[in-house]
């Protein structure tokens, strides 16, 4: 296996493992190891409702550094009332004790079915195995270790010259259900050899995540588990980033390539998706209506399942788009599906409806809604809405 | 057919015809008429984007009687720009021909695929038909004809006295997909023979629609078509009720009754649906939580698939309450699946899996969520998602 998503970059290792959490025998236990202590950064779940993992590793990021992570599949460790935060501070010292670090070192993520207990001595065995098995090639590994219903494990990867300096950025992500802006059940982690502040580091994974992951919805819903953390451990050498210089602004152009191209790849591997869908607002009088207007539209299970019907029903988009809350004129609205304008000022065109459904039957759909009123713009990503959607989530706690 | 629905109340008349508009060759437009000039009022959808029939029967409604109703299924006469404010002002006018009414006591509305003009000439052959068609027992095949992707027409009626005087509420509704609060791909017509003033009618009517009509959700969608209507003929003789009186209690009850009936209708014959939701929150702190939290999980997909699924995933109800933006305790949250407690104190029980299959299995579920935390409390209808609303929205236009 080559060097790919998290440990592409200097002095990270990793494994996967499968520790019994997941009734199939997957692998279910992530490992991600920094050979030196990183500075680290982290976004975390808006919901009111929060994992005990979670809410664990929230505490911990603040101000700290870290040097190893691990993160299981198949049990969220959520809802479980105190047991759940005891078994949170239990799971983050196996951490410890296995990767051989102070445990204000680590950071814990759990993903999977709310409500019932972490098993510890599954991840004491998982983890005792990982520890052993970790290695520079592990990314992958690791990648598929936390996949739920996802169907393909996501990794992303950049490489960057800073004044001479090589620097690498790695990642990898989780979906695929319940994802919608600000986290959803999504985990992502990132890692880089470079060598920045602190808040440096935060500011550019808030600045990027923006663009990125609070940019994919898959079904509105928004999960108690979900995060990003980013790991800089300074092994590429390079002068540490103290300001938002020329340096910052590359680091921070390739992270958000890693990030956006992670976050395609959370919408396009939907539950159930056959498509990725993305949509751009142009033309809008504030940011805040774009924001609006896509939120709606790519929430929408009409607008979702008439492109999986293929069947080119833009009525439904310009119908979201006006319930959106967002102020806007509607009859100076453009809808264009691909290159096929279906929309002009409002009205229905008469298109041609083989041409569209040409663009239809693409697996990635580019959708424009032109407000002709101004100068902001914004983009979403989710995907269609199929009967496997409804099969998936239909029966995924038992 | 028995005298039922909207031709229930004294001096109503209706009928429902065929004139073309579905391709499918059911009937798709319906006609009302009152002998007597009615009091009206009306609600009308919140989308920004407003069908054009839906427009015309808004200005008109103000301060207005109204003599006869049209609606038609198969088009929604919406977002075709000013040709459809001049078809929406050539309906009224047939109507008021064929009604032999002035224009000015008119009102229409149109339901169907967004973006196509109304053919004119299909609704004056079919208003014909209809005016010459109408009797006291049409009242069935008027909520047949409104029908869309309902799999039944939805009629419900009241009888009550007031100071010995027999009163009489009808009414019909159609589904049933897209629907949300505050007014969704519905429209419902209401019909009554008390006297009552106009003021007093449209307070009667948004109080009872706020406890009805606006707690149902199918798929978190709301439309450019929705509205509800009344008329309120006075042929019943008694006295106007002109101050919120003993008499306005007992007629906004029965008419809150008539429209709890049509709203429950709505939701078990969502798209695809299989079984109908009853959610009750209660022991809420403040009405607005109660009711955002209502909002939020009667939408989320997860939750409305795992019902589907007859998997009792409280913990997607759960999460979905921790995303509503409502402020609450979680660690005080009880939920129970008909009378099987599932989750208490926020935390999963080890409840009996086969009693909970029990409750699942039942076509018509109450789940109650409790807060433990106030007074307050609401209630929403939604139903389940299936595989049947992902096949009827893949391809609904073509």
């Amino acid at each position: 296996m080559a060097q790919s998503g998290v440990t592409y970059p200097k002095g990270f290792t990793a494994a996967g493992v499968a520790c019994g959490l997941k009734k199939n025998g997957h692998t279910d236990l992530a490992f991600i190891r920094s050979e030196a202590p990183a500075t680290s950064a982290g976004i975390f779940t808006t919901n009111i409702v929060k994992g005990h993992s979670l809410q664990w590793s929230r505490k911990q990021i603040k101000g700290a550094v870290t040097s190893a992570i691990a993160i299981n599949s198949g049990c969220a460790n959520a809802c479980v009332g105190e047991d759940g935060e005891k078994d949170a501070q239990a799971f983050a010292e196996l951490v410890s004790h296995y990767a051989d670090c102070p445990v204000q070192e680590v950071l814990i993520g759990s993903t999977g079915v709310i409500g019932y207990r972490l098993s510890l001595d599954k991840i004491a065995l998982g983890l005792e195995k990982a520890a052993g098995e970790a290695s520079a090639d592990g990314g992958n590994s690791a990648a598929v270790a936390v996949m739920t219903t996802d169907t393909y494990e996501k990794e992303a990867q950049a490489l960057l010259t800073i004044n001479d300096y090589e620097i690498r950025i790695g990642g990898m992500a989780k979906g695929s259900g319940m994802i919608h802006p600000n986290m959803a059940t999504m985990i992502s982690v990132l890692t880089t050899d470079v060598a920045i502040t602190p808040e440096l580091l935060d500011k550019a994974l808030k600045t990027t995540a923006n663009l990125s992951f609070n940019r994919v919805s898959i079904d509105g819903d928004t999960s108690v588990c979900d995060k990003v953390l980013i790991l800089a451990n300074g092994m590429a050498g390079n002068p540490v980033i103290q300001e938002e210089s020329e340096a910052y602004s590359l680091f921070t152009a390739a992270l958000e390539k890693v990030s956006v191209e992670l976050s395609k790849m959370l919408a396009q591997d939907g539950e159930g998706a056959t498509k990725l869908l993305e949509f751009q607002l142009v033309g809008a009088e504030k940011q805040e209506t774009a924001h609006q207007i896509l939120n709606a539209v790519c929430k929408s299970p009409l607008v979702k399942t008439s492109f999986f019907g293929e069947d080119a029903n833009w009525g439904r988009i310009l119908t979201a788009a006006g319930y959106s809350g967002a102020v806007f004129n509607p009859d100076k609205v453009d809808i264009f599906l691909g290159s096929v304008q279906v929309c002009k000022n409002g009205c229905g065109l008469s298109f041609d409806e083989q041409e569209a459904l040409h663009v239809l039957k693409e697996k990635e759909i580019v959708i424009t809604i032109n407000l002709n009123s101004g100068e902001f713009r914004d983009v979403m990503w989710t995907c269609d809405f199929s009967y496997d959607y409804v099969k998936i989530n239909g029966s995924y706690r038992t």
